[in-house]
């Protein structure tokens, strides 16, 4: 497995897989790999001649106040990992390697960054577009793999390569849990014992909210009311929120008639998790993410 | 040569051509070719394998007052002229092909647009930005040829190529002019015979501030004033701005110590022309654009 941690040197690497008419699979990543990322690379290895994964834990999508810093790395164990996963080859440029310059150049997305995590983190999915922009270009991937627990993140991404052109074919993945339930994050090392055995309440509040679905309720107030309420009975963590909008366009919807996003996030001590399930109106978890 | 009006054919044709391992050289236009493009055409003939050239009046760069319905179209003389000029394809999508949905993604530059025609057109090069960066991903060049006479255009797509990593190399090619100097425009046709004698002052007053350099003169204001007083005296067109800034920043500069660009636009009845000059601190007008 091959390590470069320069642009100009992935960019030229990537032409010459090009060259050699390889299919690439590629998986965007912040390191510190858990079996969410391992299942990411696992199908990317599936599914294409080479498998590039990057590990680039991006400045721009990080407001003042989070947790750029505190993020969790651990290089050498992602690089046993990604090895184990059948990764060709693991792309790990610098801050100063990705942005060399004042970047002259800003992507804004208008809608569906708004609500949910990018309510309260402004700037966050210009950063993910930015960065996710310049790494489509230096590794050229044929497919490119994201895990549907960052939900709105893939819908954000597929309005990029939709709108943009961008030639690359995004894959949604589904969030890989603990045997509890609780979805797999870099960020759930930062929970104490107990947040950690709280933490579970998150998937059980997601799927209480599609049983009510399942069972005929179809009004989205009253869904997110008793997810609310079911989540503030098992936590002392604070609630973020608990949102239901259409998926992927991350619209209201009065009535649910359409395939949706119920999603919850929570503020623990040292550790901020999001968990979502998107499913249709009768409540069933589809294939078919776009 | 052929013709492809689908954004999702141009896309597949392009990836056939680069499985062939066939190096692109792309030319995009607004259609109305003279000199200026065929030029771009025959260069990007002499360095690559395939030629592209699309043709696309991108209504997002041009404002809500300015010309986009009355620019001129030729549809077939532009074919006639391309084949001849060695062209592979012409890549011709109409505006709902190019914007099927509504756009959520914008690409906006912080500098180097707010100056020269970017003060007077707001958004002007963020259509241009946003435009490029879908024909670059559905046409996938090795080298995308741009004339200097958009010289500001030029710095902007700089801009975005290196900030965003775009595996495309930009070719700067100089301005072909009529042989009394006026640079070849598509505008032109709209200048009406008094204009169009007038309109040669531009370049006249473009040589003549470049040569105040050559003869030592370093200080902008004295060469901006100079040129602005010799095409006051020279034409009836309103004079729209006389600007010199370093290139390609478009940065100011209080001594001509490095690059920089002189310009002129002039405002005619139903034309508004531009014109420039990029030269060094000696008024040498260099091969080394960007």
């Amino acid at each position: 497995m091959e390590v470069i941690r320069s642009a100009a040197e992935m960019q030229k690497k990537s032409f010459a897989f090009i060259r050699e008419s390889k299919t690439i699979g590629f998986v965007p990543t912040m390191g510190f790999f858990h079996e969410g990322h391992v299942a990411l690379m696992e199908q990317a290895r599936r599914e294409n001649d080479l498998v590039i994964t990057s590990i680039f834990v991006n400045p721009l999508q990080f407001g003042p106040n989070e947790d750029y810093e505190r993020y969790p790395r651990n290089e050498a164990n992602d690089l046993a990992l990604a090895a184990d996963a059948g990764v060709d080859l693991v792309f790990i440029p610098s801050a100063a390697e990705m942005y060399p310059a004042k970047m002259l150049i800003s992507l804004t997305i208008e809608e569906r960054a708004n609500v949910l995590c990018g309510r309260t983190r402004p700037g966050h999915f210009e950063g993910v577009l930015t960065v996710l922009a310049k790494l489509f270009h230096l590794i050229q991937p044929t497919k490119a793999y994201f895990g549907m627990k960052d939900a709105q993140q893939f819908s954000v991404v597929s309005a990029l390569v939709d709108n943009l052109n961008f030639p690359v074919q995004l894959i949604a993945v589904p969030t890989v849990r603990e045997s509890d339930g609780l979805a797999k994050s870099s960020r759930n090392v930062n929970l104490d014992e107990k947040e950690r055995k709280e933490a579970v309440s998150l998937y059980k509040a997601l799927q209480h909210g599609r049983q009510l679905v399942v069972d005929g309720e179809k009004n989205p107030a009253i869904i997110v009311k008793e997810v609310k309420e079911q989540i503030a009975s098992q936590l002392n963590g604070k609630m973020d929120y608990v949102e239901l909008w259409s998926y992927p366009a991350l619209e209201p919807v009065s009535v649910i008639d359409r395939q949706v996003i119920l999603a919850i996030a929570v503020q623990f001590e040292k550790a901020r998790l999001i968990d979502n399930l998107v499913f249709d109106e009768r409540g069933c978890i589809g294939s078919q993410i776009r």
